[in-house]
């Protein structure tokens, strides 16, 4: 496999003066385009799931605000840069936890503010120099995390942090590529991942499409799979990392994070530093996000529990920085994460 | 709610000298029952899952060899007795986890032993016995259960340990009837448990039909939940339990204790002695079921994971002793179980 020809899977593309976007709700049995030719219909593709993964929300974003200052320069040459902020705050209130997204908004205000008379291409170049620094930095992330790796062994991920969720390449699917690639990582499992089951639909989808072999488990499973040893790294992706190193991400992360640790298996982390939120002091000032009952009681319009039955989703869950072994960034690793080694890689 | 009324699901019966069986594999959508009439039949609903739940097995096992008697006797009445250890071992190769399976059978295989001519009805008054002693049984335990609870508190319950899995009544739900019924338990968590779905399909469907409201919770939220401190007890039932107090029971069950632990949730396992095993030492030589792939990639027939990905489907998993907190049997409880005092409960 050649990894540098890894282009597959293109979750986000800016063509034609719209952004496509490759629609996660129907993976693996579609693979289908939304097309979004304004902001609002980014800001829904980001809210119902179609675009998801904290890097790739924040690139949508990105996106979103080119088209909003277009809309905007068209109907008020004279006031756009600032009739766009409702679009901003339309955008930042699609999703709560992953802070890629307000990090990316934050960037395309300031280059918003950089602008003279109409938007030009000014926006554009920014939310491409976005998209193509998050691939850059995946690449980076994927030898840096492989890396760590000094015994060849079999890993564990969570959720999907791969192509889907990034701008491509992927952040903990990054770092498998790059160590199946290279021998480090014998066997890849990867938890379904319910109730949206991100595993089983997308990281086996996109695992399989670059031919790496890829066993399913429940996360029920996750404890007894650890028990048998093969298993040496639980590597996950994240959707915002506080200053003090305690990690955000999909619902399931912290117990399986619990269980490794039981089971001496080591932590990996991997995400760019626009996942880190330094204003964040710790997991316990992160929002979590809980979403509608039925992603849990139904399954493609299919009713799954005994009716009656109500149900708690939330999709995201705090890691402590102390079950965390390794918090891989492009701008290098953070072993035993704290709130002093973060600060320290951030000023970097 | 009264408890001594309830009696709504009945998963075994025994009526026009056949074995009646609700077909939990329909659950919660149809409730239909299916009709053995021969032995053949009872273990192929309980190598497919028409019936499950450990004692629910060891039942429907023991009305299979009455139908088996009968039939041998016909054929030969004069080496029926020897003609049914072939029925025996039939029954005995459907499920290899649940211990009860193997009692009941030896029971039934003494009770053919006591038979002079023909079975008569000395083999259905043993099943009914069988039936009948873990119905009792339950409701002893949920009381000895219900009364650990010291500080009212919620509770989270794993797989299906109820009046489905059992002769009535239930073993861990056993105790959340009785916990729930004197305010012990304030409110009741279920994990779905994947890939079967007994908690949302099952243990959700019987406690809404005695009105005891329940919130199902993916597996991977079960740690996020504990961290939230108001579930006090993890409540689960048995498969088989090793003479060191090591236990046997649904794939995730080992997890959720290792994440019980870290929180300071006690762990509750509540089995039957029937489900003890003091010929197993330890959790090491409970054989470990695995089931199809298709259990995990598909649902209702609907194919849920990326075409081409591969799955491993453990069933069950064991929770080392030193992870429980307490074993409650029928004959009473035993707190932090070892080799020795689950001796002296055998014994006593």
């Amino acid at each position: 496999m050649n990894l540098d020809a890894h282009d597959s899977v293109r979750p986000i593309l800016w063509r034609d003066g719209a952004l496509w976007l490759i629609d996660q709700r129907l993976l693996p049995h579609r693979n289908e385009q939304v097309v979004c030719r304004d902001v609002g219909t980014v800001a829904e593709a980001i809210r119902n799931m179609t675009v998801r993964g904290a890097p790739a929300i924040g690139i949508a974003a990105a996106y979103g605000v080119v088209l909003a200052a277009r809309d905007r320069f068209d109907a008020a040459p004279g006031s756009w840069r600032e009739d766009i902020e409702e679009d901003l705050q339309t955008l930042a209130g699609t999703r709560p936890t992953a802070v890629n997204l307000f990090w990316a908004i934050n960037r395309m205000r300031t280059a918003i503010a950089d602008c003279t008379g109409g938007p030009g291409v000014r926006l554009l170049e920014e939310a491409r120099a976005i998209h193509e620094a998050d691939i850059a930095d995946n690449r980076r992330m994927g030898q840096l995390g492989a890396a760590l790796i000094e015994t060849p062994c079999a890993v564990l991920t969570h959720c999907n942090a791969g192509s889907l969720a990034t701008g491509g390449f992927g952040t903990a699917l990054g770092v498998i590529r790059a160590g199946y690639v290279t021998d480090r990582i014998r066997r890849v499992y990867a938890d379904e991942t319910r109730p949206w089951l991100q595993g089983a639909r997308l990281t086996a989808w996109e695992l399989l499409e670059d031919r790496i072999p890829v066993t399913l488990v429940a996360e029920g499973a996750g404890a007894y799979l650890m028990k048998q040893g093969e298993v040496g790294w639980l590597i996950v992706g994240s959707d915002r990392i506080a200053a003090n190193g305690d990690v955000a991400n999909k619902i399931g992360t912290y117990g399986a994070a619990i269980i490794a640790r039981h089971h001496g298996v080591k932590v990996m982390v991997v995400a760019p530093t626009s996942t880190i939120d330094m204003s964040t002091p710790d997991g316990g000032a992160i929002p979590i996000e809980t979403r509608r009952e039925e992603e849990l009681l139904a399954l493609a319009g299919q009713g799954i529990a005994a009716p009656g039955a109500r149900a708690w989703n939330p999709v995201f869950d705090v890691t402590p920085a102390g079950l965390v072994d390794a918090i891989v960034t492009e701008k290098g690793v953070v072993l035993a994460p704290n709130a002093t080694r973060m600060a320290a890689l951030m000023k970097s």
